[in-house]
């Protein structure tokens, strides 16, 4: 090769030779809408003139981002841990300081600078396990089969990989509900599997239908060998929480079927309306006798990212396995050691959440108190939502059961569909954008979760301060109606 | 089915069943020796009676587990950031206090409990990347090319994820240094790329020849197609600092070859040996001019959990891309945001490591003392490592120049050899779990890493205190002349 030969080359790597299953990824929540709206906030500091002052994001689950106020008691413990020379002041009461000695000890060299075991912190999957034991009613549960993870996200991924395998005809389908939480399509499309969809029904409260998971597998059959079932409860974009009886019936069909269960109970303390209850899987699973709880395979999946918490940024989670294969479950421990260990403030943080103060406890008081008004705060915001959106014609809004979202019905006028589909944008894209534009709202369009054709949603998070949220249901109102106006 | 034909299911998920790529994954840091290394600790605490009385792990660098103590500005400042009412008090210094306001106004909301943007927060990779101008004697750095990661493990796997495409003849091809990180076979494994071995040269101080480069080249060329090149400088497991000659050769390679450089960096403050020093891919890299620095594409790799800081369980990290496709760039954008974001206390850590306190600030004289006292206690056991281990007849020991570990030639007796092919294991393997047994000392066999067929090594932190590190080469030394006396 001469000199000039070397300096002109091409990359080695470039969209036509990198790995193509990264190309196939979407991921639809920091998507183009996001990426646009960073750019709009950017235009308006430097004085570029909008239709209005400030870009409100109502696009993704972030709760300290929209002024939620950290845990008290959880921040003085992982300020004790970060630094233990404050356990010699008197600065935090004795609770906060004998968690933090209780993760501490736990710790390599008593430092949350130590790589922890890579399956997670001994005495954090003790702590879990009890917490387990405790919301399940008994049910009793094996520190061994709780794995933490970096986030949900991290569990999540972990567990179909160690699922997918096969070419062809015999590749693996997981089949998700559709509207889905984007992380599962991304997953599937990067592990080459097969997305399997099952439809949750918007007529009933986005609830899971027996007979439509009977359609969708015998379909899948056809060109897949569909191995696992994906649910999402409380229900992240779609805001449901799933009866006991729905969570029975998915159970019985995945023993009969011979799926592996995956349960995403991330919202599982964000259950706002009347009558609704959050029911795990796994106590489920055990209520339905041996025959069941001996045999069905099911991993659950939790975070510090939810709740009443909102601790996103410290990536921790945790996930519990029941009636894994053991041997699947030493690949399973060696393959997180790849990565070494979760995150350890993490972990610490996970540990504060099913290990709170007690009765009793100095803390006590205050930590009831910060978590009941978030929570109640939150039960206010997902009626409000609801309510607003029902008086815009052509909006529809199934109740906020759970979760953070709402994902209302918008019907689009043929003439917007059109024009969207001239521009080669999905018409709820379409309309989303403009509403960036014109108002500075942020939300996502339903298309990049997945919703039955013809239909539109948006999704929007119940996060904002209920000032703010109010203004933002307004704006909202106001576009649909323009553009209703507009495109007739 | 019946229901008797669902209560006796076989799993869904069995060894048989699983993603076949994570069953080729072999992880030898965290392998067999460190799980039996586990159990000995539990037989200890629970009274068995063994010939020692704790077990000394030198088989992974944690540094904080070991005993070293964490900086201390950069714990008041994590401290500051996770209960920012710490603000208000003056327990802390004026610089940690800015430190901490300059992290927590670039958060969600203020708080790390926000999730930060996918490819890291904006000001900690400006901050990255004034560091690696300053490092880089003033190479420019685009903040746009800095990511965070969740460690660099993460960093890297992401990238090898990007690289890897095709099948049969045609399949990515990546070339890691023998002996390697297993971070590196396990992901290649796991993605199902081909692992292109070259050989460091033991007898120049595990330096990289350029004929081995075009051997091992041309070799794979004829079953793959070979896309990159991995380098681990300084070395680990080996111990290695390369130098300036070696990098230019590597790099001019690479350009020749058109590969796409990795350079993994981790312990670039670790460097010992006089006359040794770091230099960076990338400074080199723009030092040959631009034909080279206007075209090879390069990606080199940080973590907090190495050189003085020795913070490996809040899993920061960085990494930097050169002359990236934007289109790629793009891709991996997008693929990192699946994930949503690296941890934030971990990004926090990385900030305050590459904007530490200045001449002047009232922190400086204290974290000067800290990190210089660190470096040079490992400089210390690194001389004190190798010259122990060279007096043992069986036992030669390159120079530990940089990074956290010697790598040690061992020569076994073939009776040794064939006692521990007959029992199916690797003869280091047989040597170290022996060792394991009777002294309590945990070390990885070279074979977790690869050497060249025929010879023996294993690796050994020099992380333990010296008084520890001392008696752990003294019964080291003891075992082999005990273990050679005994096979010979
Ligand atoms: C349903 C669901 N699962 C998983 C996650 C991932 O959360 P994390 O990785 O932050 O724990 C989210 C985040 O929004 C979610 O909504
Ligand atoms: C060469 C090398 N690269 C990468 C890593 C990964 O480190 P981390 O993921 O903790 O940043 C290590 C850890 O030991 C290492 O030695």
């Amino acid at each position: 090769m001469t000199d000039n030969e070397v300096f002109s080359r091409n990359k080695v790597l470039t969209i036509d030779t990198m790995n193509p299953t990264v190309k196939k990824v979407e991921y639809a929540v920091r998507g183009p809408i996001v990426q646009r709206a960073v750019q709009i906030e950017k235009e308006l500091r430097e004085g570029v003139k909008k239709p209005f002052t400030e870009v409100i994001k109502a696009n993704i689950g972030d709760a300290h981002a929209m002024g939620q106020q950290p845990i008290t008691f959880f921040r003085q413990v992982l300020a004790l841990c970060s630094y233990p020379e404050l356990l010699n002041d008197n600065i935090f009461p004795e609770d906060a300081k004998n968690r933090a000695r209780h993760i501490l000890q736990a710790c390599g060299g008593s430092s949350m600078g130590a790589y922890s075991a890579s399956q997670g912190i001994d005495c954090v999957r003790q702590d879990v396990a009890r917490y387990i034991e405790r919301r399940d009613g008994g049910v009793p549960c094996d520190p061994d089969n709780v794995y933490l993870t970096t986030g949900a996200s991290d569990g999540i991924v972990t567990m179909l990989k160690l699922l997918v395998c096969g070419e062809g005809a015999s590749r693996t389908g997981v089949m998700i509900s559709i509207p889905q939480y984007p992380l599962y399509s991304a997953a599937l499309a990067e592990l080459g599997a097969v997305q399997v969809n099952y439809y949750l029904n918007e007529e009933k409260c986005w609830s899971m239908d027996l007979s439509e998971l009977e359609r969708s597998l015998a379909e899948a059959r056809k060109h897949c060998n569909p191995k696992a079932i994906c649910i999402i409860n409380p229900g992240n974009p779609t805001g449901q929480v799933q009866s006991r009886q729905c969570i029975e019936d998915v159970i019985r069909f995945a023993a009969k079927e011979r799926l592996f269960l995956m349960a995403d109970e991330v919202y599982q303390d964000n259950v706002y309306a009347e009558g609704c209850q959050f029911h795990s899987f796994k106590k489920v699973l055990f209520e339905l006798g041996p025959q069941y709880s001996n045999t069905v395979e099911l991993a659950s999946f939790h975070s510090t990212s939810k709740c009443y918490m909102g601790e996103c940024g410290f990536r921790g989670g945790y996930m519990e396995v029941i009636n894994m294969d053991p041997e699947v479950k030493a690949q399973l421990t060696k393959l997180v050691s790849v990565r070494l260990c979760p995150p350890v403030p993490g972990q610490a943080l996970m540990d504060l959440v099913v290990n709170s103060p007690q009765p009793g406890e100095p803390s006590y008081t205050t930590f009831m108190k910060e978590r009941t008004a978030t929570l109640s705060l939150l039960a206010e915001k997902a009626k409000l939502t609801e309510e607003i959106l029902n008086t815009v014609p052509g909006i529809t809004c199934n109740p906020v059961q759970g979760a953070m979202y709402s994902f209302p019905n918008i019907s689009l006028p043929k003439k917007a569909i059109k024009e969207a589909k001239a521009l080669g944008q999905a018409p709820d894209m379409f309309y989303c954008m403009k509403m960036l534009e014109e108002t500075g709202i942020c939300l996502v369009p339903g298309s990049g979760f997945g919703q039955k054709d013809g239909t539109y949603h948006f999704r929007m998070t119940i996060l904002p301060p209920t000032d703010k949220l109010k203004i933002l249901l307004a704006k909202v109102k106001e576009f649909h109606q323009k553009f209703t106006q507009q495109y007739s």
